[in-house]
């Protein structure tokens, strides 16, 4: 008991952590998508001609969308942080009623992800034909689970 | 030529990112320490006292951060996102001046994070123990690189 009051009080500097859990959650869970959607931009900037093909960054960006599949984002769907539930939330409250049908998404998702993986430094040509699926299975959830 | 036009207009689903690079990356990079903060907040969450601990819950937190330690950020820190060219962004400039430092800041992180990996799901006390230095490389940072 005694150590773990010294190991807390050491910890102070986190405290500051979790003064929200609601906010927090909704904040970090739109962060991962930005994440996504960074690397998502890396290839259509890529695309759309707005920056020139590169293998190597084509693959970093194709690698980060791979590791971000493997975060565990239960968390980032806690009760109570749906769309009905916070202001600014886009996480529709189907989610919830639907598991089975988001995580037959996000099997999809992973798989389009996993051809972009092998695609993306292979070449523009290649970086592109993999792109329209990989965009399909973002939309294909945005358009069942998000809010407008 | 006529496949990459046939490409990218698969790829339209897609064409919505990238619009603002600049805005993108800056919230991108927030959205990557969010999700830090979000994990950063389950140990922090157990270590006041506002949730029991739970192993699992800890252990995956601390996977989720040793994780993000693999994610590229370099794209993250583009030139021209520091807090004196981005209205709220808050990565000061001397980030790009001193990215040895900053790079030396990062390695203390993840060693804090490896630790905390180890010690996550072995009891309290021993997250408890690893929580104090994780936070504190995360302080480290904060007050040299931050801006208020």
């Amino acid at each position: 008991m005694r150590l773990a009051l010294i190991a807390a009080l050491v910890a102070a500097p986190t405290l500051a952590f979790a003064a929200d859990p609601i906010k927090d959650t909704v904040e970090a869970r739109q962060g991962f998508y930005k994440l996504l959607g960074a690397n998502m931009g890396v290839f259509a900037g890529m695309a759309k001609g707005q920056m020139d093909y590169d293998a190597a960054k084509a693959q970093s960006a194709a690698d980060n969308i791979m590791l971000l599949t493997k975060y565990d984002i239960a968390p980032l769907y806690m009760p109570g942080t749906s769309s009905a539930d916070y202001d600014g939330a886009r996480a529709q409250p189907n989610i919830w009623e639907d598991m089975a049908g988001v995580q037959a998404k996000g099997a999809a998702f992973v798989e389009a992800a996993t051809a972009m993986q092998a695609a993306a430094g292979q070449g523009k040509e290649a970086m592109l034909g993999a792109l329209g699926p990989l965009g399909g299975t973002c939309k294909a959830c945005h358009k069942e689970y998000r809010a407008k």
